[in-house]
């Protein structure tokens, strides 16, 4: 049994697209849960297992799988029929793997950085600051509509989905925002948009 | 064709030790770059492709797979024999997968936080700080020796060599420094640190 704990538009809203995208949304049960949101509103909630109280969270069998990026991987893997990964052995694996991996280490910290308006020569020297960031998509996207080639990936989902959430932050880079609009303009993110605008239009918000 | 590039007593130095415990150091061939280290020394060496200039990078046939989680899975899953790992299908690959991710999500950050001894409301809302993670770790330590249960796998070696570089930001939770002995003290950790040592003397440093 597969469980996804989600609270709209969040993080998890980018799991829930993928499930669309791997066409596996009704193999999964959606558990809605609260989170202390940053405008001070909600608050931790005990229905959430995550061990931080964090979404996403996915229970597959008992087993609790956590960080969005794990969680996505997880997911290509088990649904391999839609092609949104690369299977163990392909020859560009590794880099799919590294871009899952990059949003984490990199992209999600300078957010973090840049909504902060924080700077700090540690920060700094570690994760690089948007602008970089920005230079890397854009190189991998210098040849080619999506990160991995001429085929929408996992990769383009999770890392367009940090320009998704907060747009402002975009750096100016060559071919970023149309590519980040590729990314949001699939049906599957608009469904899972729509999800998450009934949940809150359900819970009165 | 595999090659690692690699700077002695820093981040890839892990990857040399997974290498040996994968049995796979001689199928890797070691490129000794620079780095520009924390106390103004070295600087950005024009023979290291990674696009940021950093170690670890592995090169596979020509592919370029960065970011230490992605490459160690990335390892684990080309040499599987060591079990290292767990397979695609296994039923706690998922937990595998987090393991990893969180490494690079949150442990790396909240250490980076703590060396530069700065705290700030935003990075402790996204990343928590080292007494979270190090509860985190506690909690799954409490019943097993290692992360994943009985045996030692690619989620210790990455997870425990955040304390074995900075030893002095360990948390002081219940298990976690016998854990992080138990993964410094194997044979590949010991080769590792032997190597580096004279990759350093052979430099003059
Ligand atoms: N690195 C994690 C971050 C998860 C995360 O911070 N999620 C937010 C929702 S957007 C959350 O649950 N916040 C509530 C909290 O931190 O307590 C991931 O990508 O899964
Ligand atoms: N998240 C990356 C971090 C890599 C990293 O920052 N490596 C350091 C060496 S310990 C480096 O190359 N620093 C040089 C630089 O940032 O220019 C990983 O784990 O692979």
């Amino acid at each position: 049994m597969l469980t996804l704990y989600h609270a709209p538009r969040c993080r998890s809203t980018r799991i829930v697209a993928l499930l669309d995208e791997l066409g596996a949304r009704d193999q999964v049960s959606v558990e809605v849960v609260g989170i202390p949101r940053q405008d001070g509103s909600g608050g931790r909630d005990p229905r959430n297992p995550h061990p931080e109280g964090k979404v996403p969270l996915l229970v597959h069998d008992g087993v609790e799988i956590w960080e969005s990026t794990a969680i996505a991987l997880y997911l290509t893997e088990l649904f391999p029929e839609a092609g949104l990964g690369r299977p163990v052995g392909a020859p560009d694996r590794g880099r799919l793997l590294s871009w899952l991996a990059w949003y984490g280490d990199v992209l999600e910290p300078v957010m973090v950085m840049t909504y902060a308006q924080l700077d700090h020569p540690a920060l700094r020297a570690t994760f690089r600051g948007m602008e970089e960031a920005g230079h890397r998509l854009s190189a991998a996207l210098s040849g080619a509509p999506y990160l991995m080639g001429a085929d929408y990936t996992v990769a383009d989902l999770i890392c367009a989905s940090a320009f998704q959430f907060a747009p402002q932050y975009a750096p100016d880079a060559p071919g970023l925002a149309d590519w980040v609009a590729r990314c949001a303009d699939r049906p599957a993110q608009h469904r899972a948009q729509r999800y998450d605008a009934e949940l809150l239009e359900a819970a009165g918000g």
